[in-house]
């Protein structure tokens, strides 16, 4: 059978890009198809019912959500640059990494790009954990020596984050601060592979002033 | 090498639990210590220096955190009783059904609990994800006719919520609305290994009084 290989997603979307970044590491083919979350795809309706949210991944009709599920799916189903290790100790480094990019760094970034009243507190928080991933980046990157999928989640980091505390005034991330992040930020962003699929801050500022309805 | 596990553990946790769950299911042999949150010990603290937190899992003195992460761990390491399907779609599947659990169903349900300014928005929530739980639940688990990743997840539907809708007088999950929820729980609770290690709902309730100082 053919492979079918779908994404639907959006271009400003860290979750969206760690698929696109996994799948063109991989060399998998696929359609990409850029949604408008004001008026979705009936396609994406049909395909994530429960949560109607980019990215929705679909392997030969069979669709996938959640950026870090669609991840290990894509590991186990494409071989080629694989983005987990092999064994079972490292792989749950990984994961437990990826999970501390999400449910800590960029919640707490989050926080203090966007709840006024618990900026302080998101701020020290963001900055904490910023610390321990900078103790904690031993390699060229979070991989190894080659990209992995604790630096696919952590993409944000590279370009979300400055996009938004340029926008918003706030700031979280800066090479002066965090060195060997800044190290990493800039091969990441200039990998040959991933700066095709990588937005830009400026494209990232458009967006999120749309999105944020900033008019200035 | 002798196998050498260890979990660093709290009765009361849901996430604890899950640990205690997997290992009994796939018949490991380990050594269980009971925290004090309050007075949490060296060997805690050792082994999850970022998070402190239970449960902490430690194998052969690699040490894991995140009981999602440690259950896709012990899954990998001891083949008898997979808690996860074999094949990757529906691996991720169930992958996404964990996140569920986690992210929308407790999260609801601990803010219909505790948050009292989103009490409503969060009764309104929860009740609508254990709606989809309802309809996805096809077999007589989540995970077919074995107790898989899904259902070890969804403890806390099983014991924990019960035990504080009656605490706080919020009614979240019942039998008569949810029968087929209703029915998974009761087989997931009178499982022969999940029995032996699921708390009751009157050791729950004095747990939460106490970690909620309520002296009534």
């Amino acid at each position: 059978m053919a492979e079918i290989v779908k994404l639907y997603g959006l271009r400003a979307s860290r979750f969206s890009n760690r698929i696109n970044i996994a799948l063109q590491l991989k060399g998998v083919e696929y359609k990409y198809y850029e949604e408008d979350l004001k008026n979705k795809s009936a396609s994406l309706i049909k395909y994530n019912p429960i949560h109607k949210k980019v990215p929705t991944f679909v392997h030969n009709e069979n669709p996938i959500a959640e950026s870090l599920v669609i991840l290990e799916y894509i590991d186990e189903t494409w071989k080629t640059h694989p983005i987990l290790p092999q064994h079972p100790y490292e792989r749950a480094q990984a994961r437990f990494w990826c999970r501390f990019m999400d449910d800590k760094v960029m919640a707490a970034a989050w926080k203090a790009f966007f709840v006024k009243e618990e900026q302080k507190q998101g701020l020290e928080e963001v900055n904490e954990y910023l610390e321990i991933l900078e103790k904690e980046l031993k390699g060229k990157y979070f991989g190894g020596d080659n990209i992995g999928m604790v630096d696919i989640t952590g993409n944000f980091i590279v370009r979300w984050i400055p996009a938004i505390q340029e926008l918003m005034g706030v700031e979280i991330f800066t090479e002066a601060k965090f060195p060997k992040l800044g190290k990493w930020s800039h091969d990441f962003a200039t990998h040959p592979v991933v700066k095709e699929v990588l937005p830009s801050k400026e494209e990232l500022i458009v967006a999120f002033k749309r999105f944020l309805n900033i008019t200035n």
